[in-house]
């Protein structure tokens, strides 16, 4: 209970695109690069085709050429980017995929259907950000810190789809799996606060609309949404399967045995909108095989790559959506040992993560980066 | 993904006080009840403090007389209610517990501490909102539907305290009792989304207020809270315990473990704030020692008082904080089988409850209406 308004810089919607939040703003690029790889972006005018330029920006990201791709509807729209300026292309115009090496794919599981075999024809390695390959046997499913050697077949030059896994999926792993080394995951019972950019950029801008709406006192305006989103929660819009899971639940219970080659992991999930912007938020509960001590578990995360502890007990900050948002690293605190199993067999962590970034375009760039060692 | 802005209300705040909100709306009392008992509210001008009156009038509860307390802050303030007008009295004045049988206490723990014991001594029964006197195990800790036999041996007359659960654990424990009746509850795990109005009405009133500031790309106001609620969440502003724990999440593993007088429960919670106004929602998922099949579930749940079921997979609606505002009924659905358990020994469901209602003020209501049977 502070008075610190002064201290607080208020934070709403993602930083406009392309205004020069890299990380090392002096070093804007003045030339492509002759040895790196020509990169198509496929849904380039979106929530996260828009980070992923930030990301190649901010990461240094070689490539020789760019080309952005969308739908008719985009398609003549100029984006500048590092110095020069681009034309969004569409991406039913035949051959756009020829001489790519890369193409990273964000335009939905149906546009991925519809048109990453034809990149893997002409040469491409796809890095899908869509649910629609992941399962696929033949498909790598990759969080880059968790199971790199999935993708240890897979080579610039030869076609090929390599998987994003899922937003919730990828924030939670990267703060479960160095504890699952050490004890072993039995059992994972995960509840999820999902932030608007999860359902794109139009949600984000529903989101303040309505907020503005609701506000004023005008009935809110519904139309990526089917009811009030500002200062409400419900269960995440995904189809509802027959087992009662929705569509996103059951990607967290699937892509987890997965990205672990485990196929016993239990895996149990509620997915919950909020209205927050663009980091999501999951409440995670784990059964270990051998005991595991929250000190021990401390030093793990404390070791893991991509990760940053906010547990501070004392002052009562722990990871929020709004302080991972446009970071990299997944955030993780509450690490406590589960009073309700005994001999140090579980833990409660809480973990937050830009979705748009770690959550899908960081991960996808951090792929293609491992193409080109 | 419907467009249908024009069936939606807005809903923001709690409705004004005493505008008239009762159930049935015709039947303006206009006259006490020679027959009823003196009622005093403590913290009458308080979020829980305004929601006791609105539901008095609303089960047109019987009083003889009605006395208002607050803090000299608010001493000689108006309040209007059931066409008299009373005049708030500063609840540390001398007396101010003369004649009264039944005193609703909720102004915080402290004031409970210092008042309830003199409101005791003077022949009432109070009813506390606080978390005084939970766990004192002379004090029953009573949800009505669930455990009323525990204040079997409270009487008018002879002053006691009851008190009332915390708002979570009512939420929870209405939709999870009946069903631990059938299957037994062995283990327990908890995730909270805690509206604003759980921290009383200055809280909602710096959510909107935060909201318009970000919006306008301002600095938010943070009095209440430490930190920026509007567009995040954050780890409930409880104090965190030795082991890990904050309190709010203790009273939902100890409260538990009294109401259903078994010490062996397993319980085990993560209390978040989201930026709703005044329901919480909860994500539970259940152990339990018999098999429980999800259709058997649905029927009991159906067959429990006090609530109501939102569970239509085909539309995707379940129950929202928004749906419940206002409202005595916990919502609950989401009702499913839990993959990662095996032979039906596990559920997941998803409740939302009005907290100021039944988590607060209604509860506390119908532990008044069952002295007077
Ligand atoms: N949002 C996330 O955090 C997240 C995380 C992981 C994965 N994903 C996945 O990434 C994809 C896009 O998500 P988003 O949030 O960026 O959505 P978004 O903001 O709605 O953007 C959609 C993008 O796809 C393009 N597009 C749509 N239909 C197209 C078509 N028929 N042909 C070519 N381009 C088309 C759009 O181009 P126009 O400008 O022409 O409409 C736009 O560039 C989805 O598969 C989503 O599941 C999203
Ligand atoms: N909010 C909930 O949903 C909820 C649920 C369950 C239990 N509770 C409990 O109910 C209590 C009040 O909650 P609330 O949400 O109504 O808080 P609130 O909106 O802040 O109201 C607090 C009330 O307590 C009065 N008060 C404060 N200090 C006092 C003092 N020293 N002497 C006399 N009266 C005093 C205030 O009177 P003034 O106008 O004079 O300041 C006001 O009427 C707390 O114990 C809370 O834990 C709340």
């Amino acid at each position: 209970m502070q008075a610190a308004a002064a201290v607080h810089r208020p934070h709403l919607l993602a930083p406009s695109p392309l205004r020069g939040r890299t990380r090392r703003p002096s070093t804007v690029r003045m030339a492509l690069r002759e040895d790196g790889p020509s990169v198509a972006i496929v849904g380039a005018t979106g929530a996260v085709g828009q980070e992923f330029l930030r990301v190649i920006a901010a990461r240094d990201f070689p490539y020789r050429s760019l080309r952005l791709l969308a739908s008719e509807r985009s398609a003549g729209k100029r984006i500048a980017f590092e110095d020069r300026e681009y034309t969004v292309e569409d991406l039913a115009a035949p051959g756009v995929f020829e001489g790519i090496d890369i193409a990273l794919f964000s335009a939905g599981g149906g546009v991925s259907r519809t048109h990453a075999r034809t990149a893997v024809a002409s040469g491409a390695v796809v890095v899908d950000n869509s649910s629609a390959f992941r399962m696929d046997p033949e498909v790598p499913l990759v969080i880059p810190e968790v199971n790199p050697e999935a993708m240890a077949n897979v080579r610039l030059g030869k076609g090929a789809i390599v998987a994003n896994p899922n937003c919730s999926t990828i924030i939670c792993l990267m703060a479960v799996t160095p504890l699952h080394r050490q004890a072993k995951v039995l059992r994972m019972v995960v509840s999820t606060y999902q932030a608007a950019s999860g359902a794109g950029a139009a949600a984000m801008e529903e989101l303040k609309l309505q907020t503005q709406e609701v506000l004023a006192g005008k009935a809110p305006t519904c139309n990526i949404f089917s009811q009030q989103y500002a200062f409400n929660i419900f269960s995440h819009n995904a189809p509802i399967l027959e087992n009662g899971y929705n569509e996103e639940e059951m990607k967290l219970v699937k892509e987890t045995r997965k990205i672990w080659n485990d196929k016993d992991v239990r895996v149990t999930a509620t997915c919950i909108r909020v209205p927050t912007m663009r980091a999501h938020g999951e409440s995670v509960n784990l059964q270990f095989e051998k005991p595991l001590d929250e000190d021990t578990a401390r030093e793990i995360l404390r070791a893991a790559p991509g990760l940053t502890i906010s547990d501070d007990r004392a002052s009562n900050r722990f990871p929020t959506p709004l302080e991972v948002s446009d970071k990299d690293e997944v955030s993780v605190g509450r690490i406590r040992q589960d009073l309700s199993q005994e001999d140090n067999r579980g833990l409660d962590i809480f973990v937050c993560g830009d979705q748009i970034r770690k959550g899908a375009a960081l991960n996808a760039v951090q792929i293609a980066e491992m193409l080109l060692k």
